[in-house]
């Protein structure tokens, strides 16, 4: 059942009643086959790059201390208000915690809102599709991109999805989004998503890339109100020393007066945190300024209308974390791990021999994306399944033509042999 | 900033770039003045029974010991699992546990799915609104009734919120539902909301009464398709012996082949853990049937398209507390002490003076509700707030006229002198 048209003939057969009420976003919803349908077949396999979680390549969380301390610790303050209901918002201190995080570096001058809390990033994404997302609006996203926002934006609220390659000529496309809007008439307002570090392509812009993407946009800007979306979920998950790391967030904001930039960020990644279920959602304006206030009623509008109210007991962890001196070293010594991992994929891809497969770029983030070549004649769908079937090996594929290889939760030693098969699925094809 | 209008306009005047993107949803959205706003504001009052979370009176939580252990000794397999993702459908055997939870005392023959995990009820019923809601449906629930619900049905799907009184009389009405549809066009569908234990007035039908309530909307079925969620957030929460504790999922399941019951329940108020956000929604259909599958693939994309997965940490807790044999016994421990605080209230009441002071029946859950006379001549709102400025308490206005007692953040000695600044408030008007 994997299409929803089989899926809503099931339920007019069996509960006509039912089905009688299904909306159109109801008549529309089914599970995509997209990551975790995948990892949930991958599941068991010897090799499995398929979740973007990081783990020591073996299915164990790598946890920053200072927060996992709390599970055989847990003073009674904290164990009392991981158990009652947070505030709507978020817990205070750690809304004022994860601005200090966020601002890291950055200076007083630039505003930013005090982050309200969500479930996680999606909730955070889904709330500003909620916001500002409707039927045909256009969203631009450089392709591959994370098949979740075509749920959110395009399943959910109705919204079009347009698209342009993220590498031309295997270099990074800083005109992406300009590209994808290029047909959209002047005026017409847009949304864009930029995911940087980049799920599924693991890229981070350079210096001189950044401001050409800065540039870019503002370009498009000129032309129409543009929101950009800063997907920042992989934030600090950076590999090359001249590399920038900071949020592209702070480059966009001032950068013109009909371009918005909303900052969507959370421990998930950042904190390594994936079961917490704690984001965040930022606004390019003072704290307390009447906008701040204004668009806080909203989203707590839509947080109580969806969930409730956020996690409790994973702001009190996150915040636990924050309040110790260490979680800068903590997280610094996770980089470190996937920077190991990330320089022995390339030294392996380096070595690659076939000629159906090309790596992307990559340099940042947890994942590499791999480019079936069009003369294999075969999809990436068709060579996860044989991976699967006769490798025990687990991947991601994301149509028409790439693999995406979960190096966070591979360990490095592992690496070469992942590739190894790679190599033998795609050349016994 | 407490009307969608003036924010609206707030948020033109600052930033017309990101007025232009705002939804219509964007726009309806706007922070409501009811239990959360209200709670905010009676923070830190001496005597405060705003919010429906279960503490020995003093803002400590109530934990189920087989569960809060876990935060001073979770075993490295569960941190492992606490820290990384969910399946989207949840954890299979807290799925599994909490199936059999549900079904304690119930007959094989009753079919019911295997819950999908939410993001606490709110979640199960947003998700409901979501597949099942659409502009201009029209939506029955007895008033008052949880405030949530206009958010969740009415602010973001659009449906119309039909009502009719849930207490006539000083009784119960049975027929709340049916008189709430009894305008809307023969063969229209609705959506009922069934409540019960009942939030806010703490009511739970008697046997007599739940037939009576069971064969009227037998009657509603007759006339047109109805689905009936069923909000059983404070199941098991009943203080009178005769009072039956099941859900009215069960009675409704089977009772008409246009009636459809949805069961949304969780572990916030029935084990007792409201920072942890884990709710569940279940069919009546039998597990792994066609059916079920079909709505378990609709619910998937939308919890993966709302908030990426559900917590993992807090049903690693939940799950821990499911396979402990003592959970029975912690629940009922926490049952007793509400009801030594409910017969306590119960005898205060019955030595009210106030004229202007009815308490309505109640019997369950969390809360009492008191209803102010016309005659008073000053709404809840006003009462609330002097109660807020000159008695240092905290109660929640409900309108026009309803004040909600929440026993279940009361100590049990407090109540006298709650009930008599109530009075003081009133009288004083």
């Amino acid at each position: 059942m994997t299409d929803a048209h089989s899926t809503n003939q099931t339920i007019r057969r069996v509960s006509p009643t039912l089905f009688s009420f299904l909306s159109d976003l109801g008549l529309r919803a089914v599970y995509p086959q997209d990551i975790p349908f995948q990892a949930a077949q991958a599941k068991g396999k010897e090799l499995n790059a398929t979740i973007g979680q990081i783990t020591d390549g073996h299915g164990n969380a790598m946890t920053l201390p200072s927060m996992s301390s709390t599970l055989s610790g847990m003073s009674p303050a904290e164990a009392n208000r991981a158990f009652l209901y947070s505030p709507i918002q978020g817990v205070e201190e750690l809304r004022q915690g994860w601005r200090g995080w966020q601002r890291r570096g950055r200076d007083a001058a630039q505003a930013s809102t005090v982050p309200l809390v969500t479930v996680g990033l999606a909730h955070g994404i889904s709330l500003a599709a909620d916001l500002f997302s409707a039927p045909g609006r256009a969203v631009a996203v450089a392709a591959p991109f994370w098949g979740n926002y075509r749920q959110i934006f395009s399943t959910r609220t109705g919204a079009r999805l347009l698209t342009a390659a993220a590498v031309v000529d295997g270099r990074y496309n800083c005109d992406a989004i300009a590209q994808a809007l290029q047909d959209l008439p002047q005026g017409e307002p847009a949304i864009a998503i930029l995911n940087l570090p980049w799920n599924p392509g693991g890229y981070m812009p350079t210096v001189a890339e950044r401001q050409a993407l800065r540039e870019s946009l503002v370009a498009v800007a000129q032309m129409r109100p543009l929101m950009v979306i800063c997907d920042d979920a992989y934030a600090g998950l950076v590999y090359e020393d001249e590399v920038p790391r900071e949020s592209m967030f702070w480059d966009l904001n001032g950068a013109h007066e009909r371009l918005v930039p909303v900052k969507v960020d959370g421990i998930t990644k950042e904190l390594a945190f994936f079961g917490g279920r704690v984001g965040f959602l930022t606004f390019p304006f003072p704290p307390d300024s009447e906008i701040a206030l204004a668009l806080e009623s909203k989203v707590k509008c839509l947080v109580r209308a969806t969930v409730g109210s956020p996690v409790a007991i994973s702001q009190v962890i996150a915040l636990h974390g924050l309040r110790d001196g260490s979680i800068e070293d903590e997280v610094e010594r996770i980089r470190v791990v996937l920077e190991g991992r990330y320089h022995r994929l390339k030294q392996v891809f380096a070595a690659m021999t076939s000629r159906y497969l090309t790596p992307l770029p990559f340099n940042s983030g947890c994942f590499a994306l791999v480019e079936l070549s069009t003369e294999l004649g075969q999809s990436s769908e068709q060579i996860r399944h044989r991976l699967l079937d006769d490798y025990d090996t687990g991947l991601v594929s994301i149509a028409p033509n790439f693999l995406r290889i979960a190096f966070c939760s591979m360990e490095s030693e592992a690496l070469p042999e992942l590739v190894h098969r790679l190599q033998l699925a795609v050349d016994s094809g």
